[in-house]
């Protein structure tokens, strides 16, 4: 039971669109990734995943509209839905999903990333 | 997909020890909660618990330590384990736990509610 301080683990990460776990829960794992300019499109078949944006101002874009997020809110994307992140600046989001999300959900490709542990 | 504002959600919460949900994702809720007090102590049979302390300070009682937590920290309890949470002064606290979770967990009484929405 060790207490996560957020903006230290933030310090720590060097990597843009790289999350690094923080921790586990039931059958989830709590991730943290900085976030800079934009991802690839993809959804996850089985898994809802939450962005709770921490530092920073985050762009989810959907196929119908995009969702702005600042510091202090969170969105949960439910299963099957396409989304696209993108952080115009350097953003530092938390992600909550089940351990068996892929960050890039349906694509793999060179953006594709196993997440380990900070 | 609604985006979440916590501070605009805390601000609707009146009641102390009342979480209120404000998310469900997988099989679980992301609750916010407003402590001042002490609570009960407790445990989860089968439910790990992550409190984030979105503003103010936490104290987490165990039985062989405590756990204080300030703005931007967060710790998961893990089910089984005993504890009691307790704020000197107002704390904004968000909590992602399973469904089937009940606030006081093993114990019922007076504390005990049903979370509803917010």
């Amino acid at each position: 039971m060790k207490i996560v301080n957020l903006a230290e683990k933030f310090d720590r990460i060097n990597e843009y669109w790289s999350p690094r776990i923080a921790g586990e829960l039931n059958d989830s794992y709590v991730k943290l990734v900085k976030l800079k300019g934009e991802f690839v499109w993809h959804h996850h078949e089985n898994e809802d995943e939450l962005f709770l944006v921490v530092q920073g101002r985050l762009c989810i874009k959907l196929r119908d509209r995009d969702l702005w997020l600042e510091a202090g809110e969170f969105v949960i994307i439910p299963k099957g839905v396409e989304h696209c992140p993108v952080a115009e600046e350097e953003a530092h989001v938390l992600l909550l999903e089940p351990k068996s999300t892929l960050n890039t959900g349906n694509v793999v490709n060179e953006r594709t990333v196993e997440a380990g542990w900070i």
